[in-house]
């Protein structure tokens, strides 16, 4: 089985929150069928190698951190954060093909990103840009989910807000009304995927956004607007206006709150994905509870989620033929899929072209 | 991996006991390899849709029953008994050819049958006729089990009797003797199936039956004659009579009891299986413990049967090209076989054909 | 999924160490991916029988023991020690053809060893002699584990002892040095396997002996003598003597210490491995604690071994293509696997020929 055709592999995913590295962990990891060991060295530098020694194939996540190398514990092999072969306990002369594949790594927003195809394309400002993960201003606790699905079911998921009404009525919906009374205001097609604008007009406030305001029962106006970018990164800007005082017209309307969210979906294998986020708020910054609260009621909504996406998933196991018919509200994921195939042609075309 | 040639679709099976479905039970059930979602509407009717969605192939059976349609509660597309798609939240237009496949459904016999093939010839006058099932001078506590088997070894385990010798000595059987001293008088070829009868004149009674009469030690002649229908349902009427008074010439002795047994193997795959069954009996009907007797009688039987055919199950996964050599007594097992074969040949032609 | 060239069958390997088949135990094992039902008789023999019965593939593990044959439980056929059906219930005929196949088997060590393949060949003069299993001068307690990895990767392991330092380091190694100090005298290629030595002069003893000896603190020179054997079998003779006093040289110093080691990889399948071992001793015979604590600390060296060599075969599950790169210690390991190869390729040729 080739995973050719499957994933993008030159672009930046997220393979761990740096949290995950304290104490000197190494993480195995896998990363588009690939095992993937991650480690904070001594210096403070990340590495990533492919997890497996080039002797025996012994893990190097069962190995010793020593500095910023890696010794494998099979039988003593030592590497560098480049992969390179560095000892041999027993034998002088080190053949230099000796060696293992290293992963361009880079640490930002408290996140790990690693590159999983050609090193040489691995260029840092393709890492997408979003503020609020390193900004003061905004607070939230990091998550992280396995889950046993394509990652591309969770891409869907997000894509259409419809799901919000019946999947997460007790949670993030609040009612089925918003599948019915609200549509997205535009499409927009980027590049590297789309963007999307959706509005609640004088609607209560769903449960979560209840939990962390004094007055629950007042209207508001809700503003989601939803940016999915290859190869699977969802990033939501969410707006909770008090009802009827024009904040659709761009009026700053006071008592306004708002959140922003950041998911990133990394594929595992081509059934299982990793799923990281964040849902950070810009209010009442003093009171950690509020954060603990979204964590907690995003984590209720994401386990809603995960109900049906894995059953989605158990679906296409048994039947992998099975055709899907599209809806009006699929424009969004359709598109999506769309621009990442393109993607991964053009990756495809280009690697038989050199 | 396709299920050509392996199954009969164009076949009543049993999909549940009607009991299962109280309380708005959605029931999700795997049958012929085919996802099924199966409820009772809210007017009385019984569904019986494909379990997947036809918009992103959530299932149904995660849905909300309304009325006698059943709604999905991803993006809350609402289906109706055909299952044709009736409603699409925040889209107005339905393409007529969104639905999922709906499968005819009988109630009969406390049973829910179902027909995988051709709605077109799903003849309820197929259903086979077993008056007893719904005659109250019979009485029984219906079973449910689950094999992990293909449902044909446990038609082969009910064709020969010989195995009540060995497999149930203390349960069913009474004593190896039975293995040696009866043989099926005559084996019947009928068109869908067979009919066998066997005599074990002068035995002691065995233990499921010692255990709801109140004279243990008397002998008796005992009679079981059963049918093996296509698809895979077993028909077995038995009859104790004291022995010795001419009960195999046709005599009416008195202080005769009987019992009648129906089971029905509806493959789950073509590996596993749902195993429904009662076991009835004619006599102290006032009393319910007689059914509770047999019924915990049958069961610890069942459990010896499905030990000895989950292995074999397991021999044929380890190594699916194990060659069996026949004994006298597989004459039965082998018509079936060879009977069921014809039949699915026969359908797979007839779809070629058209 | 065929075997072919993956097996020498045309070996001894040990099935099962004779305690396991006391109480008339009927013990199921799989080796060389066909499963095996061995059992001792009513008059001791021993007899290893395809573990499936010729008629419907029950498992004769499931089986009575009647005198020195088997019965299977599910329809009562009778198999003698060779393998022929003997009795049918019901059936006064027995077709010559219905049997299933027999092993020849070999008691010998307190091993029961077996033959997989032609059973003209399977001369018990062919199985290997390590008198001191036999010998009472010697003494240790049996063992065995089950391995989910190839049994190629046990005996990779065993090749090349620089894995003390590191996978044994606290256990059987003592520290890291083992690997840098020491080196294999010398690697006999032998037709059948290699013999290798290996000294460690001035050493500390290795936490597993300091555990059984009375001066913990006094250097030894430490020598082991392994040969490797096909199709899998470890023979280990090592000695602790005071160091420095010309053991090296041949001179039986006072106060040496000696240990028998015998290991044997029986191939359950391509992926998993039974391993017997036994780890003996020759001094304070009297005191059964040195059994035991030898045993314990092999166990939970071979518990070490056990998880970096489970997590190689996962490499290799997730990845069949994985290519390794060669060092200098793997010459044993690396001579083992092409004489090996050799002898399955003359197997393989002859029966083509034949």
């Amino acid at each position: 089985m080739t995973d050719e055709g499957i994933f993008l592999r030159n672009s930046w995913y997220v393979a761990a929150w740096n949290h995950e590295l304290i104490d000197g962990k190494k993480l195995a990891r896998t990363i588009l069928e690939r095992p993937v060991v991650v480690y904070r060295g001594g210096s403070g530098k990340v590495v990533a190698l492919d997890d497996r020694c080039c002797h025996r194939a012994a893990p190097l996540s069962m190995g010793r951190i020593e500095g910023d190398d890696i010794r494998c514990m099979y039988h003593g092999m030592k590497f560098d954060p480049g992969g390179k072969c560095i000892q041999i306990p027993g034998q002088e002369k080190i053949p230099p093909k000796l060696g293992v594949r290293s992963y361009p790594c880079v640490e930002r927003y408290n996140l790990i990103w690693i590159w999983m195809g050609d090193a040489e394309k691995a260029d840092p400002n393709l890492i997408v840009d979003y503020p609020p993960l390193a900004d003061s201003k905004w607070r939230g606790l990091p998550g992280y989910m396995h889950y046993r699905a394509n990652w591309l079911l969770i891409v869907d998921n997000l894509s259409d807000f419809a799901h919000l009404a019946f999947v997460h009525t007790h949670t993030l919906g609040g009612s089925e009304e918003y599948a019915y009374k609200t549509k997205p205001v535009a499409i927009e097609k980027l590049d590297d995927g789309f963007r999307v604008e959706r509005w609640h007009m004088n609607a209560d406030p769903p449960p979560y956004h209840c939990k962390v305001i004094p007055n629950r029962t007042d209207k508001i106006d809700r503003r989601n607007i939803g940016r999915m970018l290859i190869p699977g990164i969802f990033l939501l800007d969410t707006m909770f206006a008090p009802a009827g005082q024009g904040a659709e017209r761009g009026v700053q309307v006071p008592g306004t709150r708002q959140y922003r969210n950041a998911q990133f979906m990394t594929p595992e294998t081509r059934s299982s994905t990793h799923f990281f986020w964040n849902y950070l708020h810009d209010f009442d910054l003093e009171n950690p509870n509020i954060s603990l609260s979204l964590r907690h009621s995003l984590e209720e909504a994401f386990m809603e989620d995960k109900a049906i996406i894995e059953a989605q998933q158990k679906v296409f196991d048994a039947d992998p033929n099975y055709q899907l018919l599209a809806i009006g509200a699929d424009a969004a994921l359709t598109y999506f899929r769309w621009a990442l195939a393109r993607r991964i042609e053009a990756e495809r075309n280009a690697a038989r072209a050199a």
